[in-house]
Parts: C-alpha cells; structure tokens; sequence
C-alpha cells in the first residue's frame, strides 16, 4: 500500500510550502490552487473525512483554519476566503484536509459554483424529517 | 435596516424545515439546494463570518456539522459530503452558515467545481513565506 502523502507531508519525507505548524495540525499550501494561496490545513495524525476527526480536535483545527482565513487577507488582499471540505466524493486525498481558497469580488467563482436545484412542494419538509431522525 | 433572515428563522419568526436544535447552534436546509438534503448549519447568535466566530464555539458548530453529515449518509444514501463555508466573496446571508451538501459518486460536480491554477517557479514559496509572516 502507498503511504499517506499528507502523512508524508507531516511528517517532513515529502516537500511542501509550509504555512502553519500548529503541533498537531498543519498548513501548506496547494500545489494545484483554485486561486494562489490556496491552503490546506490538516491534522497531523491521519484520519480520513471530517465525520471521522474526534470531537476534542475540532477547534485546534479550525482555530488554524481561521488564523489562514485571516492571513490570506492580511498576506493577499483577499476580500473573504472560501473554506471547504471534500468528504469522500471529489476528495484527492483520503486524509482530512480544509481548503482555504482566498477570494476576491467578481474572481468569476460565482456562477458555476453553486448550481441550484428546487423542491417539490412538501419534498424539503420531507427530507428536514429523514435528516433530523437519523442524527446521532 | 433590515432584520438578519437566519436571526429571524432561529427566533422562530421566519420558517425554515429544521434538521437540528442543539442550542447554541441549529441547522435547517437550504431552500435552494445544490443537491436535496442540502443543510446549512449555524451558530444560532449572530457571527458574520467563520474567522470572526470565538474559539470556543468552533467545536460545537463542527460536532454539529460531524452529525449532519452523518445523517446525510445514513438517511439520504449519500457516499459523502461537501462541507463549505464562504466568507464574505458569494456570502449570500451575512450571518456565518456552513453548507453540508450530500454527495454522490458521479452526480457530475466534479469538474467545474475545482478549476486550478499554476504557480510560476519559485512563487509558490513566496506565498508561502507571506501566509505564515501574516499569521497572528
């Protein structure tokens, strides 16, 4: 099996352009960036999908996420920043990682970006109802 | 001026189809969604963004997030999810809100979602290095 890139990352065997190293997460940034200084902020330790990450770790990880959010408009001149998370489906790598994507008014983002779909009447009441019965 | 539209759904005086209540933070779907089962989730006082949210309040808003994403797999069949946060740039309703979309293998978001950019050489490091001189 391959070793975890990220892992790799982490663990200094492998290069990137480090911003952040917060002990138990880590900042670099994309290589392939929506917009330049595009980052990735990650725990150290591998853990797969957001779902996953123990509950005590969540605010050591984005305390980093809002220290890069505020850096990229300090640093950049960012107007506001996009900040996601691939779970599964589209995620590159199988090791949890938020994207921090600096923006700017009118970069062109916006229409592609979130195509819209409509409910049928008594269709989103519905679905409310199957979400909220299956939270644990 | 007129009153917050999410302050409003959490005080009970505009409707939403409610997925969850955990008090300090609530979340209902979004009435446009990008796919059904669309959540948006959201500290139930008013924040404008993410990176203006108090550090102890990231936990509670992501373990609600965990949960959501969760339900989406368990009732809507998803094989993952999108977690996503715009700050200010597409920040349709200034009150922070993050969205938890339901993902499918192959349900087409993919290639325009992620367009990417080169850096030249050198740059990337440059970046980098301002990023991290920026961070407080």
């Amino acid at each position: 099996m391959k070793p975890c890139i990220f892992c790799e990352i982490a663990a200094g065997r492998a290069a990137a352009d480090h911003v952040l190293d917060a002990g138990a997460v880590i900042a670099f940034l994309d290589a392939r960036p929506v917009f330049k200084g595009h980052v990735l902020v990650l725990p150290r330790a591998h853990v797969e999908t957001l779902p996953d990450l123990p509950a005590a770790e969540l605010e050591p990880l984005f305390a980093s996420v809002q220290r890069v959010a505020r850096a990229a408009e300090a640093a950049l001149g960012a107007d506001g920043t996009f900040v996601a998370v691939n779970n599964r489906v589209s995620q590159s790598v199988p090791h949890l990682h938020v994207h921090v994507v600096p923006r700017k008014k009118g970069d062109g983002l916006r229409g592609f970006f979130w195509p819209r779909q409509a409910y049928a009447p008594g269709e989103a009441a519905e679905i409310a109802k199957r979400l909220s019965s299956s939270l644990v």
